[in-house]
Parts: structure tokens; C-alpha cells; sequence
């Protein structure tokens, strides 16, 4: 898929005008995609700390995978599981994800998310399993 | 901590405001926390379709988790790594979560949630490593 | 399968003829298996401890979820991924390993395994994501 | 510690003296260290089929994070949990593990590990977290 087809896909899911991400990139062989998810209030543990909930983290990485996922077969994929490791708290920042995806299989993928905050610091690793075939 | 005290912080959160979260029980012993979301049409990943975003879902398994330990130490805990397993679709339903304190020890506790549907059926389970020791 | 038929195929590893396990049973529906695995002092991590090494612990789990899920599909079946928390240290006992199949969809099943010692104390989980489909 | 020193600890376990790895190298700041485990027919899931057990594969990339944790703070550190997602079989081929810590606070530390066979193709990846304080 194009950047502007997985973009349409992004802007039109629900829960993502919540969460407004942004594909930054696809590179060349559609292996590896980057979204940004520049920071709001609404996404903060406690008020007027400027952290980011782990749970902002976690639903941004697992988005991240899927399109990697989505890039690469060019339809929509269900999440089978995801494991993310928290490594520093991120306040008041954009986040931006790289997914890569290692393997594609007949039946499914594993794709390697890593997030960092605007300093270039590694705020988590995500590595998920997705379905690759078609519904 | 008691009920009151955790629901509390829970209505204190931020991003809580978005995911409104209701305690239900804590057991006598404190290693078990059953948390209730019921279901609003912000957390779809398509609009008119129900169905429940992933990212409600591993942030609400997440949550969950986070309070089991917070109800056993009695202080704020960090996730340390989280692995949610998707088992089926929900589809616009109260989602209600069960977390189990596996161990705590003196550093690291392990978690598991469960999370079922209306109907009983399992939606998806999740494992967590959260920190204990006080900040 | 049976007993016997699943007990003939551990037999026939070769690494398994290392890591000499045997199967208690199977439940009447085939989502539960429960092997065991008699200590030998060849598990352990250091000479004349009696502790049992943590790869001989996963190991074991992995192949529990294995038969778990050739229980219910009646062929041999790849391990997509695996997580195992250690919740304490074995020392000089037996191992016995429940699995129990959660999900046995038509591309992934997806396995929980409870892992304990001789007092019956918790001593590792394990919950792994497995291929279905036959090769 | 030095490399010697990581062998001779390696060399010392009871279970190694099944599992013959050797350390290739550390890197300067400690971050990093390789791991080589050379063939051997005890390793297969069936006889005369040259496939490496699962087991061995995650037996392997367990003790790899543990010694790049060793390697860093000083002590024997216990696995807390690992996670292992397997890509391809690897067949009668010595399989090199690189470990890199990404974070080692104060009481946990957090591990990437990635498997290679002869051909440098990626066997199996892992992600594991070891406690960091000294017994």
C-alpha cells in the first residue's frame, strides 16, 4: 500500500481520532513503516505531568506492527499477540515508531516496533505476531 | 488499599477520563482485582461496526494489572513488560477484567489478567512483570 | 491422539531421550495435557545444587504446549513464540507441566502452561502461540 | 567481567557440559556479547533430521541475555522472563547468539538476543528480563 492509502486506513478508524497518528514513511520494499504520534494532554497518567500512559504506548505500538504488517500484504491483519517492554517514562513528547517487520509468513508475521521520544531516547520495544491472511 | 481508595486514584487518572474504568471487587487477600469497562463507541476500530479497538483492549488488560500489585504493595507501580494474547473479537460490550497477583517479590511481580465478553467468553488474556519496590 | 501414540512420538526425539519426560495425561476433551519430568542431575545449573537450569525449565514448558495443541489437531505443530515468567527456583524435583489449550483456531492456537514442583508450588508459566495447520 | 572470566562461568555449569557454547566476544562498553553453540546430533528434535530443538533454541538465547547481564553488572543474575519467537528451522548448523542489553536499571535489565545460523540467516529472536541485583 501507498502512504496515502495507509493514511485514509488510519484517519478513518475510530479509536484513531483519539490516538491522531501520522505515517511519517514506508521504505522502499515495504518492510518498514514510521508513525508519529505527536503529544496531547488527554494522553497523560495524571494531570499536568506530561507522562504518557503506558497504555498510550502500548495501543501505538501495537498500531505501528499492524501497518508494517498492513504495508506489506495490503490488507487489513488481526494482532495475535504483542509484548512490550517499558524502558523510560516519555513526558510531553512526540513519540515516533518504527515497525519492521522480520518475518512474513503464509499465516503469520513478526514485526519488531520501536519507539522513541523527540530526544532519539528509547522509550519502549514492542514485538508483536500478526495474521497475514486475507479475512 | 481499600476499593474507595483505589477507584480514586483510578477517577484521577488522565487518560482515565477517556477509559472510564469501574473497580468491582478486590478479594480479602489483595491478590485479585476485577476491573469493568463498559463499552463506549470511541474505543471502535471502525465507526458503526462495535468492534473494540485492540489498543482498549491491552491498555485496560495493562490497568487492570497495574492495580492487582498497587492493591497488594499500596503504592503507584511501573509496567515493566506486558504480553496480551487476542483470543476473539468483542463487539460492543462491557468488557470485565480479572487480575491475579502470581508472585510478588521484593523487586518484580508477575501478573494475569483475564478478559471476558458479556457472555463469559474470553477475549483475550494478558501476562505482566510490574515493579514493586516504592519510587 | 492417545496416551500411548503421544508418548511414542516424546520417545522418538532425540533430545528428548536428554530431557526424559513423561505424559500423565489427557482430559476427555483434549485441551489438557499434563507431562512430567523426573530430575536428573544433568538439569542442573551448577554441580551439587540440585537447581534446576532455567533452559531445561522452558524447554520443557515449549514442549508441553507442543503436545497440548498435537493433542487436539492430531499432527505435529510449530512453536510461533513462547514466553516463560520464572516464578522460583526448582531444586532436585520432579517437574509437572499442565497444558491447557485456550484457543485452537484454523491458523494459531494459543497455550497456557502451569509448571510446578513435587509440594505443588508454582514454579514457572509459560503461554506459547503455535502453528495449527499441517505442514 | 572478561571473557575468560564469562567462560570459565559457562564452562562451570552442570547443564553447559550439554549445551558446549562458547563466548565469541565482548564488546568494549559491555553491552554486547556473542555466543557460538557448534552442532551436535543431541540436539535434534528427531533423529537424523539435523533440526535443532526448540528447547535448545531457547535454552540458547536464555543463557546468551544472562551472560550479556553478567557481563555488565558483575554477579549471576536470574531470568525473570523470556520470550522467544521462532522464524525458521535451523538445520545442523552452529547458531551464533548476539545478546544487547538495552537497559539495565537498578533492579532489572532488558535484553535483546538474535539468532544467526552458518548462512547468517535469523534463526529465532528474543527478548528477555533479568533481575540486576546481587543475591
Amino acid at each position: 500500500m501507498t502512504k496515502a492509502e495507509l493514511q485514509a486506513v488510519l484517519d478513518n478508524g475510530r479509536f484513531h481520532h483519539f490516538l491522531r497518528m501520522e505515517i511519517l514513511s514506508i521504505d522502499e520494499e515495504g518492510k518498514r513503516v514510521v508513525l508519529q504520534l505527536p503529544y496531547r494532554p488527554e494522553y497523560q497518567r495524571q494531570a499536568d505531568t506530561g507522562q504518557i500512559h503506558g497504555g498510550i504506548v502500548s495501543a501505538f505500538i501495537d498500531i505501528a506492527g499492524t501497518f508494517a504488517v498492513v504495508a506489506v500484504v495490503g490488507h487489513g491483519v488481526p494482532t495475535i499477540n504483542l509484548r512490550v517492554d517499558y524502558l523510560r517514562a516519555a513526558t510531553a513528547t512526540t513519540l515516533t515508531a518504527t515497525a519492521t517487520v522480520l518475518r512474513a509468513g503464509r499465516t503469520v508475521a513478526v514485526v519488531d516496533i520501536d519507539l522513541r521520544d523527540e530526544q532519539g531516547r528509547q522509550v519502549a520495544v514492542g514485538r508483536g505476531t500478526y495474521g497475514t491472511q486475507a479475512a
